[in-house]
């Protein structure tokens, strides 16, 4: 549908929907490392450039080249079948060679050193580098060393910059615009990298976010972040748009942040009831992989009308097509300028 | 050869083998979940088509652009480098766009449910989903959630249809039929899925079937399987055309099932003695891979006029070639229907 | 740049640069098991075929379609995310379908014999097969039981000819030429096949190769291999133009092998100071992964003038995509010759 699609993007590369943003709003970033930093023109870019995709994928013939003779590595340091899924179907859909290399069994076991890694892979004349990493800002810290684009797959509890997006995506589907939605973010804020890039995400905006959560999952610092905090869900919830539910991460379950998932769900789960304080059209999100039972009630999770959660994989794919177009258009333009 | 192909397959899509069975013989399903269920038009069918690309993966160029823009994602949840890459081989030959997901590193291990991992899937817009389950059943329930098409790639013990039917083409090359053969399929039938297709299979084109194991390894409801029983290897064998040996699981050894691996190669090994009882020009078929000098001796396994085990693998290609081709095929009839 | 190219193999298969020596210096070698046997006329061949496509990787279209429709299997019996990476990158950028095995999941652990596993892949028709193997000479034994080309991408502590290659890509680039260069291959040369593939080759294309480390890290039968033996690294690199330094296996460590990571980075890791020993010009290369502070000190490896270790990384494609174009392009004849 693409409520929010400019007109004048229609046409670009014999593409039939809109998208392409090349003349009109130029990508000045070599790397996606985050949100923090984009410009709301920039995002909207993205997510226009997206919904072209959105359409590709849906037709028989899901594969463009594009990216044809152009090589992507995932390098992943972190498991994440969904993440890594989602890119290298991106990739191929774009018709590049991509590449998996997964922590077990690479060359980080032999004790080489991210930078040498990533020196490695950058020598080998890749073009777009995804990559996912437990430490925060390790992923900054290599694109720093590279010739190539890099995106940011996940960085610790740092950002997750194409997971706001494609939610960007999804709710302005929906909603056919993000600007001045009420949008709470629930559950581990504190350790969610999809929290935080969700936040820088929508404050540019201009939706209102609202964290809840209980204080041992809400991050300090929260009053520089213009955002509204609660610790009552039930509260939390009123008028709300969009409820964005997080996964609980099981290490956090017996350690001293959650007494019991039992309790949890009591007072952070999503079920029907607290769902009815919302507004009577706010839509259900979740991140994925789901704890049923934790953090969100199955009946909710699978509501036909008020759940997105299938859509938002969807819009994944869509969102990392996008960005891989956008990234290595851009390299394509300093080749040019070179 | 293709001594069973009908002529009136040839020509199809400009292919110069006979291939095809589009208008003469429409296949009704949308998923391949089992050869129970199936007509033998259809088992001859995809058999049919399958000869067309035994010789392509013959030929220098293997690769056409039959599924060019189209996503095959082989989903594993029991290691089988040899399936998978046979899956993967026959989705990249056709053009494919080919994902591999293990158990291991997936979402399974963060706790996802089955079907939350095949909706997951289901939202990127694939076509086809191959899946191996440990569990009867499993790949059954997960087809009902899915709109691509779905491959059993063996289930439990309950079906594993593609080796069925390379088995088939296999021994139809050979013999250049099936109906009216004897056929022992021997050693761990009860817990095999290979040989549980194979009799469904067998069954449905007219050949003979004949169980050949102890006591210990034969399913009970023999008796409405259409099959004759032996504990006796060596009566069993007696004007055998075709031999089927099953791999003995490693676990099954120390356990109740077999008292030693020297007393069950005595009795259920197959050896050059034990295939003098056979007819002379019967054949020796193992799904592999192989226990050397547990179920089957070396010098029967390698002898070069009667094994065809090595022929097997080559017609798993070609055959999983064939149900790509046939049930995206199929999609294609649909979407152009609705 | 290519100094040593000969100007009669340009402009073959339209390619502008200089590659190709199919009818001038025919590849009589339907493997490349190792760089013994090996030709100076052959060697020669690879390297400037090599040249050709390290200008293609360092285009913006870095796929060709050579290898359309062929088919290249990874078998690694041990993990190098480096080397398999390089392997299916230049199998991806000449358009052939690359399949990876890693033995971790593989039928290996099933108890499946190297030889079966090579019949397996065998019978789906590939036309190279990469291996890489603990033990020496389990690729020859392999290469001897199939159809198609076989690449050792490293055996035990036998052969690794495709690193050896790329060395001498990486210093004929650097210094115009490989014979009468002085060079020092330092470290734990006893284990290290990357060591003798390079002793094989310097020794063919007239370098004069000095071997330095410990007397319990270099082999035994040195005097037959027509190299100078060093115990003592400061007077080994005198007057030397190349240094190559080995990897040490961390497996030695703490065996007899070495007292301890300090006492052996005294005596034999590269830094500053032993650098000042060889010739002004020296250059410095590395098969990684680098231990930093064992073998070789930061200071010296990120050197951007004397290091050639990025550089090393780069031929390594070029140098595995020439391998793979002369021994499929073989293929091709004895096809058409049959």
């Amino acid at each position: 549908m693409g409520a929010a699609v400019s007109p004048r993007l229609a046409g670009r590369r014999g593409w039939p929907y809109s998208s392409g943003t090349m003349t009109d709003a130029p990508f000045p970033h070599r790397h996606l490392l985050g949100i923090q930093g984009l410009a709301p023109s920039e995002i909207t870019s993205l997510l226009d450039l997206a919904e072209g995709y959105v359409e590709q994928n849906r037709s028989s013939d899901k594969r463009k080249n594009l990216l044809r003779g152009r090589t992507v590595i995932n390098l992943f340091y972190e498991n994440s079948t969904r993440t890594r899924t989602s890119f290298e179907l991106a990739g191929k859909r774009l018709g590049a060679d991509v590449i998996n290399m997964q922590s077990a069994g690479s060359s980080v076991q032999k004790g080489e050193t991210l930078i040498d890694t990533a020196m490695t892979l950058n020598a080998m004349h890749l073009d777009v580098l995804v990559v996912r990493h437990p430490d925060s800002g390790a992923v900054k810290l290599l694109s720093e060393k590279v010739n190539c684009a890099v995106i940011n797959g996940g960085d610790g509890s740092h950002e997750h910059p194409t997971q706001a997006l494609l939610d960007a995506l999804t709710i302005r589907r929906r909603k056919g615009k993000l600007s001045g939605l009420n949008v709470a973010i629930c559950g581990d804020v504190r350790h969610s990298r999809v929290a935080r890039s969700n936040i820088y995400l929508l404050n540019a905006m201009g939706a209102h976010v609202r964290l809840i959560g209980p204080r041992t999952l809400l991050p300090s610092g929260l009053d520089r972040m213009g955002v509204e905090v609660f610790h009552d869900m039930r509260k939390g919830l009123a008028d709300v748009d969009v409820i964005m539910m997080l996964r609980i991460q099981n290490e956090r379950m017996s350690g001293n942040f959650i007494p019991s998932i039992r309790e949890y769900f009591h007072f952070f789960g999503l079920d029907r009831e607290k769902l009815g304080i919302a507004k009577p059209d706010a839509v259900i999100m979740h991140p994925g992989p789901m704890n049923r039972g934790v953090e969100i009630d199955s009946d909710v999770a699978d509501d036909v009308e008020r759940s997105l959660i299938r859509s938002q994989v969807e819009m994944g794919v869509a969102v990392r097509m996008a960005c891989l177009d956008m990234l290595t258009r851009d390299l394509i333009r300093s080749e040019g300028a070179a």
